[in-house]
């Protein structure tokens, strides 16, 4: 961390990047630090692309680039456990100096300087604490932007990963701002009229098996017909969240007789080599895989039956 | 505060009760001053009745009492705002001194000794002070009350009501012990299958009117004839949760063209003026009122052209 402190004394230009696909925490760390660096007089370039909307209030979100060519004497890569996942891998090429600061156990430590957590909940966790040690105060858009970093990555203060040092972080961010709950609501809760539909086609459609130990949310493309550029991605939990329920699973038809199916755990069940068995793969409590077939209900059974033989 | 802790050291035996209907701050709270009294080598009696099942796992539950008939030194009222609500308000008279400790800010001082901070998210943030000024080392068993009384009043931390503070206790919080995802897994995400199926037919209902500025789910006998006991609460809140909504409503019928109608607001509409139309009431956020009519419909059209004439 004292390297980093260093560098950023000792270097004028910055560009700031982060994995495809940004999600909260990219994004809000990507702010934090851009904010802070400007604040000591630096040049900052934001390397982002695909933000999703309900991120767009972050009014720094305007100043982000697709692509740079120019010259950087620094490159900072957050929350981006591998080159290969960086937004626009060709940028490394235009720094002196990689900085890779991240909270993924597999960061492959592929900067010049490393700084990797692996308990920290939230990049935005570690560029708090480096913000500090720069002895920048933190203004209320960095405030936010960590905010919205934490929030996003701990599924708001829900998941195994938040720490007494997340709530304390957070603690400090309310002694700066207040108007933390109106950002929650942006980021969790503004949902499209379509989305709240499929949810209930998808709930009409759910069903338990296997002594409600299995809940199955299974979605044909005449189902989907009506939502073409729907965002499905959290429907699984409703499956999941059923008391006594071990496994979910949700398949929806991505072109004729071809599913993509995921799968969620509650408990120990190991939901990875259930994946594996479809040539798919994943985490234990998070997988899926992709199976061709002629029916929706003869998958599920095969998949349901697979699951059931490994329960108890 | 140091009255209170001063009749603490002074009196022996102590009933704890909340009101009626108590939730996971009512629930919480008693149970971690139960705990901390009981450090002191205080006789505790808890009278809470009605627990919600998702609070069962807390293992003091198991010592709640539905009511009592002996003498205590002290009775002590948490989050309880008004005498009215308790839960079994001929308690009271059992005992030699009443302390009133709450963070409503509508609480009526009905105590001997009152302590009331109504900056607190919850009844439990001023627990855990009373806990620390009397000294007593906060063990995991009360650590995790007190998360659950905080969690519940801060909708998982989301409310406008949380503070500074709330994260800083929270944070100690995480000192003690590491299972809050699992209590959080509990509280916010064990549904059951009829509580799924029941969001799943609403949200089917569900629509958007005056150019997608009010939202709607309206059920019928019809509707939830097979869902007798199902909890129908957090409802609402699907159709407040829309992008661009700003008055979100639900109705209920509860018995043959008996209708049971909530109202939410997003941003500045006041439902509680709206309610009062139909001889209800509520805040400006939140609302609600019972209507006598032939048709769901009917009523429905009535409500939102009121609602719209205040729009814009
Ligand atoms: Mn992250
Ligand atoms: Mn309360």
């Amino acid at each position: 961390m004292d390297h980093i402190i260093k560098a950023i004394h000792k270097y004028q230009s910055f560009a700031i990047s982060s994995h495809r696909n940004p999600d909260g925490d990219s994004i809000g760390s990507c702010i934090a630090l851009g904010l802070a660096l400007k604040k000591l007089g630096k040049s900052v370039t934001y390397i982002m692309d695909d933000i999703p909307q309900k991120f767009e209030f972050l009014d720094e979100v305007k100043n982000f680039k697709v692509d740079a060519s120019e010259h950087f004497d620094v490159v900072v890569c957050l929350d981006c456990s591998n080159i290969a996942h960086l937004h626009n891998s060709q940028d490394l090429s235009n720094g002196d100096l990689i900085i890779n600061i991240d909270h993924h156990i597999s960061n492959t430590n592929y900067g010049g300087l490393n700084y990797i957590d692996s308990v920290a909940s939230a990049t935005g966790e570690i560029i708090y604490e480096l913000i500090c040690k720069l002895s920048i105060p933190i203004d209320k858009d960095m405030a936010v932007a960590l905010y919205v970093a934490v929030v996003t990555d701990t599924g708001n203060f829900k998941y195994s990963n938040v720490t007494y040092k997340t709530h304390a972080i957070v603690s400090e961010l309310y002694k700066i701002s207040d108007i933390y709950w109106k950002i929650n609501t942006i980021i969790f809760d503004q949902n499209s009229y379509e989305g709240m539909k499929i949810i209930g086609k998808s709930l009409e459609n759910l069903y338990l098996t296997h002594e409600n130990r299995i809940s199955v949310i299974a979605l044909s493309l005449e189902d989907l017909k009506e939502y073409d550029n729907v965002d499905l991605e959290g429907i699984i939990n409703y499956a999941r969240d059923i008391k006594g329920v071990e496994v979910a699973v949700f398949a929806k038809e991505v072109e004729p007789n071809l599913f993509r199916v995921s799968f969620r755990a509650n408990g120990d069940y190991d939901v990875s080599t259930l994946a594996t068995i479809y040539g798919g793969g994943g985490h234990s409590k998070a997988a899926g895989c992709t199976i061709r077939g002629n029916s929706l209900k003869d998958i599920m059974n095969d998949i349901t039956h697979n699951i059931a033989k490994d329960l108890q």
